[in-house]
């Protein structure tokens, strides 16, 4: 065990005081983990669109002040009662959504969405006491997503962690906690393009480009981008993608544009984006018969999709994804050695790498659209 | 070859002249087949719902005087050219959509959405010269569906014809053209229930209780019916419904009080009413993470599904089928020998038998909602 186990440890973590303010670096009390709790070192981490957008809190709840941060990689520091799969030590990445292994999703073959630990945005507390591991003068700093990374220690429930090789560098795979396995998932698991086929991906950003590498990996021929960005295409040259339609290019709506490219429609699409009206032009695009489309984007809340009946009955899919249909713990290792294998490549989505100290840096590159992913070191 | 190969045959057909008027036996001509057709004897026929709808033509472009009918079985009377797969003698099911074998639809295995024989329900006249078959002195009667079965003869597509066992009764498997493959295959080639599994029909007509049987087959543990008519329960018990939700009788939308029988959500779910609602609900009373919804009945012309994306990101899937994606010349003679080997059961959707000169009695039977299936004997 580390010296520092069942001690409160006092490092630094960014804290959001206030929604769309920049973050500060504080030094934060970090309790020791509860049972089925464990405490993790984080040494990467990276920006994720979400932790922008719940930062700025224009449309979801406030929850002020917190610790965001999901995408990460880290060290085991300490393990509270009854964790038996992970010690002090192991690699591992954290998770937004977890996997608890007992309810009837982590049992299901086919669903992640674990009922006990499924994504709660608005929750800024541990689940087993309903209490914060993080303090500053005895007051409570909520947590993100169950993760909180940007805090060089952070406490996180077992069943949000996925041990992975330790000699997988963590500086690389530390992006494969959110976006990254989201869309790679969604090609691989859920749209499972055939050698050969056509997939057209909406919006161009992490998300997407991840979702045009499993299109790739997948052998698809044809790659075909959709942004309303020409910026992105050059980038998106490197994730395999092959063609590229920017709807404000033309009068008709898109689904016409890549039907007409392809003679029909694509076989696959992947709608990454999380506008509705892309996700229905992502349906309608593809190829009557046994064209499959995706959602991956998380939409509007107040979003209706809208489509003709028929559109459908000609033997057209619809299938959202959550997580790219990756359970957390059971899958996210083998994607870790589908990185290590060469099959998967991750530096191309790292534009950026920042110290801790200038963490707003990073978020002003996702803002601006500048950055794919950008490395946070947490020892900086 | 038979003696009246080459010649115009004489014979009697029901005859609609004018939208919803009764149909009227009559004398008609019918012309020998063309290139790539088949003149069949039709031996028995039977009344399929859109028989009714395209007849009373309230919104679909009226085409008359015309014969309708496109559910039959029969005996090849005599070949055009060019047709090597059919000789004067075979048992045949016509069908409604074709099966052409050349297409990029007929070459794809997963669908039956044939380029060149797809259902074309206002085209009365065959596709190689735009003529019709039948005529009453000299003047054209048109057929409807590609098939036209209430008809002594008809001339129909090579690609719309389905040679089967001729062992085969042909009083009962004449009802595998449409309505019973559309059910059946909904269930077994694309909602796939998993043994053991839940499944919600919507409708209990002859396509739901077909969609129901094809659950059974499948093994499904509990099979719940949703109708409006409360008549339809008792007979739906014979197809292994067990248990029934008329949402007429809950203030809360049917999905909710399926999701509360269910615990969150049926495994699987199958539209057959065409309704736009109901095809939401059907929709969204399916599980999430693993859920399947299947659309088969036909919608309004100016439907517009409608839900909430995320009900599809938390992993529900939805599909539209036509013709229970069954490629109908491929696979129509596997149905047949799943009849004859006693796995499906055919007797209990026929509900009436009239001789043909009483048909107009079988249209009521269907107006009146009084049978599934009532077979007409054309020798009668």
């Amino acid at each position: 065990m580390s010296n520092t186990a069942g001690q409160v440890i006092r490092c630094r973590a960014a804290v959001a005081w206030e929604a769309g303010k920049a973050l500060v670096i504080e030094e934060v009390d970090v309790a020791p983990p509860q049972a089925m709790e464990v405490r993790l070192k984080i040494l990467y981490t990276s920006v994720c669109r979400s932790d922008i957008s719940f930062w700025e809190a224009k449309v979801q709840i406030p929850v002020f002040p917190r610790i965001f941060g999901h995408e990460a990689a880290g060290i085991v520091e300490s393990v509270g009662d009854g964790v038996t799969d992970l010690k002090p030590g192991d690699h591992v990445i954290p998770v937004f959504t977890g996997e608890c292994k007992e309810c009837i999703h982590c049992k299901s073959k086919e669903s992640n969405m674990c009922d006990l630990l499924r994504i709660n945005t608005s929750r800024g507390v541990m689940i087993s006491d309903g209490q914060s591991r993080f303090s500053i003068n005895g007051k409570p700093i909520y947590h993100f997503a169950g993760t909180s990374t940007y805090s060089e220690y952070t406490v996180v429930h077992v069943g949000c962690v996925a041990k992975i090789n330790p000699s997988a560098p963590l500086d690389k795979v530390c992006i494969l906690g959110c976006s990254i396995a989201s869309g790679l998932g969604a090609a691989l698991n859920v749209a499972k393009p055939a050698r050969g086929s056509s997939v057209a991906v909406f919006g161009l950003g992490a998300v997407g480009l991840a979702a045009a590498e499993g299109a790739r990996i997948s052998g698809a021929s044809r790659i075909i981008g959709v942004d309303v960005n020409p910026r992105k295409f050059d980038q998106a040259k490197n994730f395999g993608v092959s063609e590229f339609v920017n709807p404000k290019d033309h009068d008709k709506p898109v689904q016409e544009v890549i039907a007409k490219m392809t003679g029909g429609g694509v076989d696959r699409s992947i709608e990454c984006t999380g506008d509705v009206d892309a996700m229905i032009s992502a349906f309608e695009c593809v190829h009557d018969g046994w064209g499959v489309a995706v959602l991956v984007g998380m939409p509007h809340k107040d979003a209706v999709f809208k489509t003709h009946p028929m559109k459908l009955l000609h033997q057209r899919t619809l299938k959202g994804t959550f997580f790219g249909n990756y359970k957390p713990r059971s899958d996210l290792p083998a994607i870790v050695e589908k990185y290590m294998n060469k099959e998967l490549e991750l530096e191309k989505f790292i534009t950026h790498e920042v110290p801790f100290t200038e963490i707003n840096k990073a978020y002003e590159f996702m803002l601006n659209g500048d950055s794919l992913r950008c490395i946070i070191h947490m020892d900086g």
